[in-house]
């Protein structure tokens, strides 16, 4: 869908203008003209009488124009029935705003929405909502919204699902003098465009720097990863998603009839796509604020000044927490502060650097220049307070002029308390700094934008090379025609037919025994040797930890037979044993996005912890690797307390072919393979249950 | 100590005043006769001339008079030698602000500091700082400080180790109408006043509601939680404390000579005694802002109404995750909502409840006055985005209105945007009441209050019943004597040892038998009978089961001699086989708070997951369980996954029993039961290392 003619349109007619000041018909109206729309606009009001000192139409034919948008501001019923007259125009762009279609839940908005579905194939309509607020373009002076304000221009793309967000965000850069934004688009119900066409749009505009978008659900799962990809690959993205818990999920239902995805998923998809994932709005205000201005912090590695060593304490830690590095400052910047001080004071020059609580704006200027020489680092943070004799403004100029110096390294300033200081705020602004009254939501907000600014820097991590798996496993493509013919009353497989199911993956199976009878196990014993696992085969069993289903370490002959003995049902399970880490790999399938795979903790640990990395199929490895960093999974996997190490592309390997098990197995519902056993000779699936 | 004088003189010298405005001597005296102090106030200047129009003295003798208070503004060596001239006056209560101390980590501070610690026991001296900022209380109009400007007068009692977090704070108060303080006291080094002196102070001071304290360190660790149980039996009391990680604690200790404690340990005590923990600056302003205002939230189930679904969604999520619960709507509600807005529109009633983006200030009346009818709720939060026809200001006295008529329940504002909301934040505070511009760090505030709220007005949580311990447990008072008696090379007793001594403390411990010979063997399953463990007795081994130490499941004779034969030391340890959960019990000594027990997950998951309970002796049943409650020990101790279920009781005696042990022994540095064996039978320890 290209959408550069809906969001740049030469010319535009307004449907349903009001007079009444209250009535969206005006409002959009109002603010077309206020932002300055160079194009041709027809304003169409059925009276036909003058409105805003604007002359007006009866209806489209008696302009005698053919437009590129047609902004449509009447109820619901009429803007259906307007479609027509739409189509009768020639254009193919719309907006509606009206709410009271399928997000009512009630038998009239359902068939409203149905009427309207039908149009959209009839006229092949591109429409943006219904129940929305329009679009605003700042670079073309379009402001097709029912906002209360006229946008500044700038760099920020906003893309939302809520309206209410998009106005209090609008808000906000109103009133900040030096932040402005290129598109705000309001998504409403998304009856045919949706994020996803948007965001591509975004992508080509040369005036969007970065994108900040407000989801509640997302349309096309498969699409929307493919056009993350590609946004991120060109500029920064921001989304911020409501619905992270259950009851939070269950508000977005009621509201606009969303079907909320699984929230880790979701957030597996933002590490995949390199998005920052925005944790509350507060969060996003503060994100675009920090990609606003020029520099980005190029590494993890930060330098903190200050006039009180509590603050450079508190603020160290909060970094730390954050993920955060404090430089450590080298002899010669520490020889050179020293003896710069030395004559004066005696500030403490391990980082975070101490000036005391008499530093004047001089001393700050001197310390910092002196630090700027310290290599690697990625971002300089300067906090103040306001105490007896503190230089508040003259500092605030000397870290401005340094600012500038700096180009491509940041530098924050936190000036604590609040009238004292707001002079010093003000003065930031104006020159385009981000300044801040604590520090409290900054670290996280820098290490968000550090971490996504790597993998968006690095497009390795965006590619997925499907070679391996397609050419290896050849034989997947019979496991469907062999769970077709099974005919199991239950939905699980039992561990036989699972693991059977498993190994057509070419992932390594261990090779399990049925025994029926004292000859089967001796015949066991002869072919594999001790130590063996005896496991019950009631399919009703399916924790079998649970129950004493499993009897493990038979290392003797006798110890085999009382075990066996013990088992009611016939015949049993019976494996060698193996030694190792045990893990959980497993699929499921996402409504949205699809075959996800997960790797957890394997045993009793896996519901008990909850500890596991998930990701959407295919997957890089380097995504992967990423993923298992961040849970204790990494610790575990590299050798913890002398346990085998587990080989991470091996690991990766059997979690691709779980994931392309299921892409290629439509009747597989779910694959637990628990446990996988990790040793020094591979990893070997020991149990599985396949959900078909 | 008692301070009330200290706090509360009737005649105050200040020494060093200047008539340089720059000049601590100068903004002290300046600040005195601003905050308006009406006893007698003297200005010593050795020159003696008039200063800020007020006569000055040579010197104390010179005033003919006797002072309850005496300020020095001097520097540190003259302040040193000024101590005779203040004994001499009779006086002992003395500020002094200097820095120079020990704090320096100099030859020349080390050596300032012990002359300062032998005048104070010479001239039984009451001093607060030195390296400090005074004090102000606001009450008796002193103001014994150097800040920039006067207190207005409130109900917040402030201490602080950090003079600029003092700065920073009173900076913001000032700048809000609302709030106040009773008392600012900087402690600076602490040579003798320290936190609890202040907090017991301040506990006694009425017009203090509520107290916020900044520390770096704790002084004196019983002291402390004896002080803060008291503290909050009577008022809320909120710490920030710095040095978290292990970074910022580095910094801590270039900044102030503090030794910091173990931070767990902290965040248990905080827990012990009821105290708010802030997370950082910004949450302790909103904390106090919160506090300042009359209620606060009875429980923790919360009303939403916005007129911005999408708001109302990402607030579910930000509560929910905060540990909040939305309280559901019963159908009475429901059907008076229905009823009132049947005839204009179709609002959402299911919490949070959507009054859309149309909502008039009429429209929130309506719905609050119908909501407020439902029972149990702790809050209400009111979310508002400025929409095209939303009535703000009038939306904001609406509130003002219900506000009052709650009382006891708060209502919370989120009015999001900036320039238009603005004025409407000026009349919520101009009324006392706390709005926010978004809701980000407002869920985790109020639930850190509820919890604190539940804990505080629960004072059975702050109490803990000795006498179990004490009648039980003679036993153990041979413990340290039979370690004496010992002569082991190494500070880890082996596991015969270790189990020997625990069991002194009335633990139940596992049987163990030393096995030398297939006789010994023989013997054992005699009397003990299958299934059996055995493990090596070489002691270098301390992690079992790194290095096949351990043999478990022996279930046939043949087996347990195949075992015996692997290990190549003897005797080798055997036990009995117990199944059940596996639990770690340890402890350790902090070296401000004392005696610290820990339970945990047992096995190689201790350190793996490090997910740990942990408690300074003695503890409270109920601090054991809340504490317990907030791991995923909980889960396991209910009766995870058939499992056999943990007896709270029995888990909490053990634990109280090992701390009591460390208590009693100074000997012992360390204790580790790992694991603790927990069936239905009971608790058994089965494995212990004890560190001498």
């Amino acid at each position: 869908m290209d959408l550069k003619r809906f969001f740049n349109p030469r010319s535009i007619a307004i449907v349903g203008v009001s007079s009444n000041p209250k009535k969206v018909g005006f409002l959009v109206a109002k603010n077309m003209i206020a932002q300055g729309f160079s194009g041709d606009l027809c304003l169409i009001n059925i009276e036909g009488k003058e409105i805003l000192g604007k002359k007006t139409f009866k209806n489209l034919k008696e302009t005698g124009k053919k437009f590129d948008l047609i902004v449509i501001c009447i109820p619901a019923p009429l803007a259906v029935s307007f479609l027509d007259e739409v189509a009768e125009n020639g254009c193919q762009n719309v907006i509606i705003f009206a709410a009271g279609f399928g997000e009512t839940h009630t038998e009239e908005g359902r068939k409203l929405q149905i009427i309207l579905d039908e149009k959209v194939i009839e006229h092949k309509l591109n429409i943006l909502g219904p129940n929305c607020i329009g679009y605003i373009n700042t670079i073309v002076n379009v402001n097709a919204t029912f906002f209360q304000c006229s946008a500044p221009k700038g760099k920020i793309g906003i893309i939302t699902q809520s309206g209410a967000l998009g106005t209090a965000f609008l808000d906000y850069v109103v009133a900040k003098s030096q932040i402005g934004i290129s598109h705000l688009i309001s998504l409403g119900n998304k009856t045919v465009i949706n994020e996803s066409d948007c965001i591509e749009y975004l992508i080509k505009d040369e005036e969007t720097k970065v994108i900040a978008i407000y989801l509640e659900d997302v349309k096309n799962g498969e699409r929307f990863i493919d056009v993350l990809q590609k946004a991120t690959a060109t500029k920064p993205v921001i989304i911020l998603k409501s619905g992270r818990t259950i009851a939070g999920s269950t508000a977005a239902i009621s509201h606009t009839g969303s079907i909320a995805s699984d929230d880790d998923v979701f957030s597996s998809i933002m590490r995949k796509t390199g998005v920052i994932r925005a944790e509350n709005y507060g969060q996003l205000e503060m994100l675009l604020k920090l990609y606003n201005f020029e520099a980005i912090p190029s590494n993890n590695r930060v330098l903190v000044l200050s006039n009180a060593g509590g603050m450079g304490v508190l603020l160290t830690d909060e970094l730390i927490k954050a993920g955060l590095e404090l430089v450590t400052v080298g002899q010669e910047v520490t020889n050179s502060l020293n003896k710069a001080f030395d004559q004066v004071k005696k500030i403490s020059v391990h980082n975070p650097i101490d000036l005391l609580g008499d530093a004047s704006a001089f001393d700050y200027q001197k310390a910092i220049e002196l630090t700027m020489k310290e290599k690697d680092v990625g971002a300089i943070i300067v906090l103040l307070t306001p105490q007896a004799n503190t230089e508040i403004l003259e500092t605030a100029k000397v870290l401005e002029n340094i600012h500038h110096q700096l180009k491509f390294m940041p530098l924050y300033p936190i000036f604590m308390g609040k009238d004292s200081v707001t002079e010093a705020h003000r003065y930031f602004e104006s020159h385009g700094i981000s300044s801040f009254r604590y520090s409290s939501d900054l670290p996280l907000a820098l290490a968000k934008i550090i971490e996504a600014e790597k993998l968006r820097l690095n497009p390795k991590t965006m590619h997925f090379d499907f070679s391996n798996i397609v050419s290896k496993n050849e034989s997947m493509l019979n496991t469907g025609a062999m769970i077709a013919e099974r005919d199991t009353p239950s939905s699980f497989l039992n561990q036989y037919d699972s693991l059977t199911i498993i190994s057509k993956a070419s992932i390594k199976v261990i090779k399990t025994y049925l025994a029926d009878s004292l000859k089967d196990l001796d015949r066991i014993v002869k072919q594999e040797g001790f130590p063996l696992v005896l496991k019950t085969a009631d399919s009703k069993i399916t924790h079998k930890t649970e129950v004493k289903g499993v009897v493990t370490g038979i290392t003797v002959y006798e110890e085999l037979i009382n075990a066996f003995n013990t088992f009611s049902q016939k015949p049993c399970y019976v494996q060698k044993q193996c030694e190792g880490v045990e893990l959980i790999v497993g699929s499921k399938r996402d409504p949205v996005f699809g075959v996800v795979v997960i790797v957890g903790f394997g045993g009793i640990f896996t519901e008990l912890i909850n500890e596991v990395a998930e990701f959407v199929y295919p997957f890089s490895i380097y995504e992967f690797n990423e993923a298992l960093a961040k849970t204790k999974l990494l610790k575990l996997t590299q050798g913890f307390r002398n346990m085998p190490k587990i080989d991470l592309s091996q690991l990766y390997d059997v979690c691709l072919k779980v994931g392309a098990l299921m892409d290629k197995t439509p009747q597989i519902k779910e694959i637990d393979i628990n446990p996988l056993i990790c040793s020094q000779d591979g990893l070997i699936a020991v149990d599985g249950r396949v959900i078909v």
